[in-house]
């Protein structure tokens, strides 16, 4: 942030009267412009003993499988959001079930919360944002071509506690590698 | 939003192109200005069978009670933003528990997270936004004069479950009330 989204000065770097943190602050009209945490909402949309994912068409890890999922919008649910990445992304239809995992990634400001979902149909196909759209039963996960660590983690628990016929719920935190 | 955060230019409202949405898109240096939602962390801090409460010295809803809760800040995972909430409205140490509770509140753009916690010690006392901080057992509640309609939904049904003796996790929305 470099000028003031309320009245088009500079804006100043500082920590206002009365708080803690560094905030850009406008010396024209004093609006304090606050920054905060983006959510990611997403699904494991499931059928049979397969699950969904889609391949990237877009950066970053252009190419690499993910599940459905994107930045949470103004105005709708955490569920409503789930279900309408996927659709976007893989234009699935599906029935959003229990929460699964909520992950924090502080160094990049990012809360990402993922449910199960029951796919209602077979007819889906790549949205403009991914290159294919498949199941994968546990044997074929690609393992080594999923785009991020915050979605190997949940569905590395995923299959290890579908084998032990407990699925439940659990909160983590993705940290930064050591460069 | 009236000036581009990035340049200072007054930014237009419109659907970018791959966009279903409209956005504050600037028309000289082309950035995309999306908004999201925010998230709101808070506890329920316990001792024995009392909860903490904070009296609010700060707009919204001054002097009206509630849980220590407030935005989430970047930088900072759910627990961590909820136990620094709870040390900066009431001064109050919490180990913090389980996830109790996530509402959506989407004519608001909010989704509030709130854990259960135990409080480490009775050395509480206001802080500089709380005008009163006390400990409550369910008949003390102050029902009437609680701030949030995000706070008495899940406070209740917390005092509802202890008696039951099972507390567990619920996700819910607040809807806008008619005009
Ligand atoms: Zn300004
Ligand atoms: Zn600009």
């Amino acid at each position: 942030m470099k000028f003031c989204s309320n009245c088009g000065t500079p804006v100043e770097l500082r920590v206002p009267e009365g708080d803690n943190l560094p905030r850009y602050v406008c010396p024209a009209c004093g609006v304090v412009h606050y920054q905060n945490p983006k959510i990611v909402v997403g699904c494991i949309p499931e059928w049979e003993d397969r699950i969904l994912l889609c391949r990237r068409a877009i950066a970053p890890r252009h190419g690499l499988w993910t599940v459905p999922s994107g930045f949470m919008e103004n105005a709708e649910t955490l569920i409503q959001g789930a279900a309408r990445e996927t659709l976007e992304e893989a234009n699935a239809r599906v029935e959003m079930g229990s929460l699964y995992a909520i992950y924090n990634i502080p160094h990049i400001n990012q809360v990402h919360v993922l449910f199960r979902a029951r796919l209602l149909d077979l007819d889906f196909k790549p949205g403009i944002e991914s290159l294919d759209v498949q199941l994968f039963g546990e044997a074929e996960i690609p393992w080594d071509t999923l785009a991020f660590r915050v979605i190997q983690e949940p569905l590395k628990r995923y299959f290890e506690e579908r084998q032990q016929g407990k699925l439940g719920f659990h909160m983590g935190t993705i940290e930064e590698l050591r460069k």
